[in-house]
């Protein structure tokens, strides 16, 4: 069994607490929050004993292994703490806004070899991962194209959008991975943005909508596009097109009926949303691979350097849209 | 170029004689119906010469084919009629209500090996087609179950009810004929009926749903659905279940277009109706293999033995509506 | 929380004792089986004890919930022995093979007006729920057609076929079930068997495939079609037309990935086979029902009567089996 | 009727000629190639006359209308002599490689305020148009992405591509004029190219597979994903994002039949190819309104500014291939 602390029981952390709570080889020993209440719901809720620092939660005895599910800005400080006391980590995405502090963070890690796993949870996805292995066993010969669909029901609110990072860091991050994860190293970046829903977003200088070009190293060009909002749900999906063939991963919907009327036919329920819900296979297979890590002292699928390739990702779309050209991504 | 009179210009003989127009290797000669002015309308349409009487379309030098679309209780008098003539016909179903003068008028006219094919022309349809020659080349096994939908939009006036022969005769003849184009003889028949869409239906002492199941001859069963009515469109469907696998033909829609909503999404047209639209594909099929047969001298896929088997197993399932048990079907 | 005690851990015994024991407000307090090596496995993945005998387990104070999943032979008896002692009972289907023991049964614990439920899981499959709450909402007016397709993936073994009581008590009975959860009380019965898969189903004196028809009190028609072998996984599918529409539950897939090649499009994986990968949302949400039931002292949504009425069908359907005619189900 | 002269009897111009035979408002007078016996075979197939010269065709009194289907670098100069003979015409597209060329073609003809249309099927297809229709009723409130997927099944002989202006005014020029169809005005270009399917189109200085993201001026994104090969034929798909919801045109097939194996489920047929094939429907719908703008004297969908829009789009995106960088387009 392997002994969990969670760090932050907002959202996320909560039913990532959950799901460790009712792993078979894992167990919640202790979570924190900066609001005492919230981490004395989560232990409630999970059996878990809620912690009244995270430094009492890093020396507990039976903690082998962080979940950092904090606000961003205090992810690299929390993986440094947490690597010093010798745990495994598992950090929700993005590790930081700012490329130097990444760097800064790996440099103070790097030599005690650690386990650092970041929180990309669609390759966890059954669909993602069966479109990736059925990839990798040739099923449509090399990558040519891959098209990524991600589009959020409705924004976050625009005070939230000003401490993001903006829609390259927050949520394309994901979309960035997922296009490492299907077609490998990329090596430039394309980003086109626009404001068409939220005018508080354009005035937190940021877009609500993109359209991005990659250019692969094996060749093959990616697409992914992004909405902040979609009427009919959380829509997430994959096209790989290979030279033999396509694969793609749809949209998931919570039954399985299709409804005949005078007016339309074939009519299924709304796209599963939010994230939560519709990649909750996923997160708990995310823990399922991170304690396998930690059993087998492996590599986790989703490393921290992992975490750091989308970043620069991110970074160069940015300079994209700020300039209307491709921008290259040296190695 | 194979000449055609077609006798009926109603609905379904109308465009068959628009059809027969349009095939490369055959020509409308004349087009006749009971009343001058619709026999006027299809000529019109079709560059053709309105008959004043079915005699002289039956006289003229340049037919070679006659196409019946008359009303049933016609059917009989003018296959003798036509193929005394020397002349090839393809009639509209049913042959007729009564099993005794179907067998009276192919005795009228067997010893002349005639070429008589029947309109059945769901055997034409691309998809069913599809499904038949696929079970055939072996790819399901052998056929254990099928499953035949068939709802109208909209059940006819209850005067054409009346002297339809109800609706074993007038609609489920029609999923008889592919159960035998799909699982073969037929050896018993089992039929519920009921009365759940338009009153004057019961009052004319026919059923406006019904439920069928048969036997073939292999040991296969088959069930029928039927309904006078569908909200949704012209439901039609084949799903054939073997011991390998199933092939499924589905319904036809207009577009490919799927509308994703807040309330739904995958959202396709209704379903194409009625008979003339859903059709459209097979009835031009229909007069090509007509054409094929009148050249090659083959006989059709669906000819006169076809009709009266298909007229048996209606019979039967009447039989078995009034008795509630199963109806052997010998041969 | 209720605390449970499992009777029998076989395989589907030992998966309601897995999630008796992740259930939120259930505990698993102990687990038994006749090979106490059996009950022992299951105690030990659960943390549950292992009870030496069904009077020890029953007699438990803290068992307030028997979950009965020994074979079918017992039942009854245990039904009766866990409502003496005073429990909420759970038992698999079919309550027995024997109509005569169900109402012995009954007679002996209704004056303790007990709370047993019946394992008819497929009604808390979130779909086909579903599909009932739509209809129960009027979305397709009244229910007019009803097709059960229901086909296991492969034959059992042909020593439990002898003491399953055959096809319609030990598969169709879910259909039976399914039936009248969806169309209401069931007045007639017709069933059509075939022996197309297993010859010694056939010495056993069993059908391995079949087709019934079935007329509801409301007029409504049924058609059930099951078969022991389906090549492509557990095919289990509803379709519900109605007056204004249809509603549909499809088949279930283990991911959403479609497949282009060269040879075919928008493959689908195989259908999630068996039914405890099939059903696994419904089995969670059946004990989750149960608990509501015995927390709220309200009437299961499948109640020991349910049970009563599908074995009343099955036994119709066997009658109609032999003498090829409907089978009136007086109430 | 509308007498019709067709120019070029190749592939398409052959399929033209028997459109417009078969068209019930028009007639084809005369067709012409600069290969006599193509002529002949085109004009015995439809019962037309073959042209001696392309003066002889223009100077028909019987022909209203001509159909330019010869190679791209004779259409400027035969529009010009049919609008100047008084003819509508229906060109082929590209209207021409070079943009100079394209307004010195509509200097010299404007003044007579020609009726010229230009061969955009795909605005004809049943599926698209649906999708613009229905955007335009609001259905999916403002338009926000557009996503098109067009992909050949085989790349066309390198000798061809010498000669074809490149993929982008070859082959996206369509998606281009889709793209205008579907999100209005485009302001902005740009484009990646890659060579991953043959290296004679490399050598040849084109690419084989490209990503191409527009701005239009109401704000909205549009991609457009381009291959010359696809393995499961020929891939025509449509995606249109709005604020209020999506609606997709997705590829034909040419049955609705669905297989179910041991190994795969749901499997339909491959994508219908060529564009033949697929856009029959369309085909006879450009002629169809076609003749429809002669006798209403209407301007047709696809006009000659039309044609000249798409080419600049087609420049624009090879700028942006040279260059890397967004192209602005000034009206």
């Amino acid at each position: 069994m392997v002994g969990f602390a969670v760090l932050g029981c907002g959202r996320i952390g909560r039913m990532h607490a959950l799901n460790v709570a009712r792993h078979p080889r894992a167990t919640l020993v202790t979570c924190y929050d900066k609001f005492p209440e919230t981490a004395r719901a989560a232990a409630a809720e999970t059996g878990a004993v809620a912690a009244d620092s995270i430094e009492a939660a890093l020396a507990h005895p039976e903690v082998q292994a962080v979940l950092i599910a904090t606000p961003t800005d205090t992810h690299v400080d929390l993986i440094v703490a947490a690597v010093r006391a010798g745990k495994a980590v598992l950090c929700e995405k993005p590790i930081d806004l700012d490329m130097a502090r990444v760097d800064r963070c790996w440099n103070a890690i790097r030599d005690r070899d650690p386990l650092v796993m970041i929180g990309f949870n669609r390759r966890f996805d059954r669909s993602f991962k069966a479109v990736r292995d059925r990839v990798a066993a040739g099923e449509i010969g090399a990558v040519e194209q891959v098209v990524i669909t991600s589009r959020d029901p409705a924004p976050p609110p625009v005070s939230y959008i000003k401490t993001s990072g903006g829609l390259f860091l927050d949520m394309t991050i994901h979309d960035f991975d997922m296009a490492r994860y299907l077609a490998g190293d990329i090596v430039a970046v394309f980003a086109a943005g626009a404001n068409l829903i939220e005018p508080g977003i354009a005035e937190a200088g940021d877009v609500d909508a993109a359209m991005v070009v990659l250019r692969a190293a094996s060749g093959a060009l990616v697409h992914i596009n992004n909405s902040r909002r979609c009427a009919y749900g959380y829509d997430q999906r994959i096209e790989v097109f290979g030279a033999d063939g396509m694969l793609q991963a749809h949209n998931q919907h919570a039954t399985t009926v299709e409804g005949w009327t005078r007016e339309r036919t074939r009519s299924r329920d709304r796209v599963e949303d939010f994230f939560i819900e519709r990649y909750t296979q996923a997160y708990n297979a995310e823990i399922d691979h991170f304690v396998d890590c930690i059993e087998a002292r492996r590599t986790p699928l989703a490393s921290f350097a992992e975490g750091r390739e989308a970043l620069r990702l991110a970074e160069a779309a940015l300079q994209s849209l700020r300039t209307g050209a491709v921008v290259r991504v040296a190695r």
